[in-house]
């Protein structure tokens, strides 16, 4: 069965998340709805990662096979076609190996965190990033960042209910840029916890507020505790910008 | 009567346009309904121009002459307040001399078009820009744009409701800019006619289409004739940027 690699954009307000689930309408059953109206044969889809209830995605990945092979122009066309008027797309399709797998292949993914900074709420951007109308210094926020990258035990910024084996993960990369009155905090990392780049947001915003020092992120980071840390920034600021293979 | 410049800015989706109209929702409705809300005297809010039906404000600018003097945050902060769920908010409130006219004392208008141009539609910014699937060339449409820079008869690219006294204008830059999957276009002016951004990035498509040549521009420029030039480019793929006093 030829195996296709899937680059996805979706909007997340309308959905619970990537997997599918009893609650409502999720982005994977969406797909693989989209490609059972295609093919006319049920088609199991994984990602690289599971976005929650309103995280955004540029970029998530995912992989399927087909029964058959057909042209990735024909599956992006074809399956877009049938997605209709769910608010995810596919951007790219290209064939790939059958040992290619979204989620166990993938080297690194992207996260990029959007707070709008500013007095006045947004009217344009509404659902696609956070909005903290007091002014944020980027400067203490990079800082704190820079504590958080490298390898560590990020028990305090974990969800209670994640499900990976071990709390420590190597953060590749964390940083806070100021664009207009923006500030994006752009995370990279070959795999995060659950919740881990919000609750990370969260306390990188009491720092940017002036609630926490530099230290106070340290201290937090070193409890290894999520009642220790900030609160969790919310779904809608957030991007699943890129993954790497 | 103090007199206040506001920088707006808006989603043109829920909206009539800018002006008062007998249809629906208008832009000034709301934010002279906010300025009620807040001194409880009715107030005139002038803008700098009249957007369309859908087109969106990044920095639209108005005037409104208050009762009594109040502090510019304060106004900004309890007008937004007020202007709440309407989707427009005052990005920034200042005081400004009598002889101030949001319309009249502007020196440029800044549109911004913004082209989608990807096979996939967009799943996130469906209601930001205009999706064209097929691949544009942006030399060819830069060349096109030029020819319409500088001081000629619009008439072709002019709205037959238009009200100006003249279809003569000066462009002063019409520039187009490929970013990623996105084809910009930036229009200035000190004014345009109506429709004239959106009529002239219709043609521009047509250009990077391979429809129309850069002389087909040129003929249809000096054909004074709105019959022949290209399409109206729709309404959502249009930002009013920044007016310059």
């Amino acid at each position: 069965m030829p195996r296709y690699k899937l680059t996805l954009e979706y909007d997340g307000a309308g959905f619970v998340g990537w997997q599918r689930q009893s609650n409502g309408p999720s982005v994977q059953e969406a797909v693989e709805h989209g490609f059972f109206r295609f093919c006319s044969e049920p088609v199991s889809v994984f990602a690289a990662g599971r976005t929650d209830a309103g995280v955004h995605a540029l970029g998530q990945v995912a992989h399927v096979d087909l029964h058959r092979p057909v042209a990735p122009r024909t599956v992006r066309d074809a399956v877009n076609f049938h997605l209709k008027p769910a608010n995810v797309v596919i951007l790219a399709a290209e064939q790939v190996s059958n040992d290619f797998h979204a989620r166990f292949s993938a080297r690194a993914r992207l996260y990029r965190y959007r707070i709008i900074n500013r007095p006045a709420r947004p009217a344009l951007d509404r659902e696609r990033g956070w909005w903290l109308p007091k002014p944020l210094c980027v400067e203490t926020m990079t800082d704190a960042a820079r504590l958080l990258e490298g390898n560590h035990d990020f028990s305090t910024f974990r969800a209670s209910i994640c499900q990976a084996k071990s709390p420590v993960k190597t953060l590749d990369r964390l940083c806070v840029e100021q664009r207009g009155d923006e500030v994006l905090v752009e995370a990279r990392a070959r795999s995060f916890l659950h919740h881990q780049v919000r609750n990370m947001v969260g306390s990188l915003a009491w720092v940017g507020s002036g609630r926490w020092s530099c230290d106070d992120v340290a201290a937090a980071l070193a409890a290894r505790d999520r009642s220790r840390g900030g609160p969790t920034a919310p779904a809608h600021g957030l991007f699943l910008a890129r993954v790497e293979y």
